[in-house]
């Protein structure tokens, strides 16, 4: 499983004030820890103020970039934003996080998604926002996956997330994001996949139980990536039992690693 | 999921003493807390000496059946153990552990789980062995649900195991289960599925981490029931927490009681 390391994000409190004080050891530490964990992509938001969050974006993309050599996932609302993390982007391939459905944003994203050789998450909503049925979301993605081919970027570089909401309050979303997942897998086997995980367990207690529990489901079921945290060892215990249980460890040998660096609880 | 709990089995060094020694305190004991953990069925095996199967089992029966009311699953190789034991079960439905379709096996076990009314595990192998691929395992399911239909016991009191082998000799065994599991819930709704979990992460560090997140995969692709240690809060927090995810614990009472009796970690 490909991890998005989700820390770098301006909604975490520390990460807010690290970035308003330009506190780049912070951010450094966090780039170097996640890293090493065996992240993908760092995703890095700097919406810590919506008037400077370009401005803390381009910072933020020097200081994280200073650090090391992975690839970044380039975390915006905004496509100006997206467009002044891309352009300032060099480790490689950047991931844009993220696009949707709605009409004014995606017409504005992909073409920068194409420009930089970049690669894309797709939530697979649209106008009428999130569907409550298998269909209505699998239409969403329907129209992206014919967008993303329209702009020639090529659909292994579009990584839908099917959203994964709450079973707090619908006891059946759990089902339905594997339910989607499933079908994306079935119909665009090219369309890669991932997941914004921390919802389901939203409302709950013991939300790191729930959430690892359902990562594993997901990967069953196909899951390319995810955003996660990837210094929670709890969860990355999952992911290496969930990847040698699927074969994709060859020799368990990931698994093996772990266990002896102490990662694996028994 | 509903629980066959494991651990009145001679194979465990502690109850192959308690049934030579006849100790009936240890055993009783071993019930009420299986049973007090929401077991859904007790395993007996009462295979410590060859010889004395037979005798050993009519007195575990009496043993089991004076601690408490819930329903025993039958376990031994031996057909006249199996009679012995489904004739002095009170308990409700019982349930035989294991027909499989091995010539001379379920000839002799089929017509007793008709006489007593009983619901049976059924083992996805036939004479050629444990089938290497979904096909041949299939072909062993089709011909066992052919056989149960003929001899008028309802499908949905058969319990196919897809059998689950080891991820460290064959890296698809996991994957392998997965499918064939699938296959059956497609094929054959009314036919219920259970699994013996934990040969998965046979000769691998870790093996608790690696049955209970195998588990959460298996329910998602439909597991009924599956034989386990219900004393195993790590294994049993998953279950809760795999339910809640699935839809199947309205407004995640299960779960939330779990939590609060202090059974879930986060």
């Amino acid at each position: 499983m490909l991890v998005i390391a989700e820390r770098i994000n301006a909604t975490r409190q520390g990460i807010r004030q690290a970035l308003l004080a330009r506190d780049e050891a912070l951010i450094r530490k966090e780039a170097r820890e996640q890293a090493a964990a065996g992240a993908a992509w760092l995703d890095v938001n700097a919406a810590a103020d919506p008037v400077r969050e370009l401005e803390l974006m381009e910072w933020l993309l020097e200081v994280v970039q200073a650090e090391g050599k992975i690839p970044l996932a380039i975390d915006s609302a905004s496509p100006a934003v997206i467009e002044a993390g891309l352009k300032r982007h060099r480790n490689g391939q950047a991931l844009v996080n993220s696009i949707t459905m709605e009409t004014g944003r995606y017409e504005k994203m992909l073409p920068l998604v194409k420009e930089y050789g970049a690669a894309v998450i797709g939530l697979a909503l649209d106008d009428r926002g999130i569907g409550k049925t298998a269909a209505d979301r699998l239409q969403a993605v329907e129209r992206m996956v014919e967008e993303v081919d329209r702009q020639r970027i090529p659909l292994s570089d579009l990584y839908v997330d099917p959203m994964v909401l709450t079973v707090s309050s619908d006891q059946g979303s759990g089902r339905l994001a594997l339910e989607v997942l499933h079908q994306i897998k079935a119909r665009w086997p090219e369309v890669k996949t991932t997941a914004g995980l921390s919802n389901v367990s939203f409302g709950l207690p013991g939300r790191p139980l729930l959430n690892r529990t359902f990562l594993a489901m997901l990967l069953a079921a196909g899951l390319d990536s995810a955003i996660v945290d990837p210094l929670d060892k709890k969860l990355m215990a999952a992911v290496r039992a969930a990847e040698t249980l699927l074969g994709q460890d060859p020799y368990c040998g990931n698994y093996l690693k772990a266990f002896r660096a102490g990662w694996l609880e028994s």
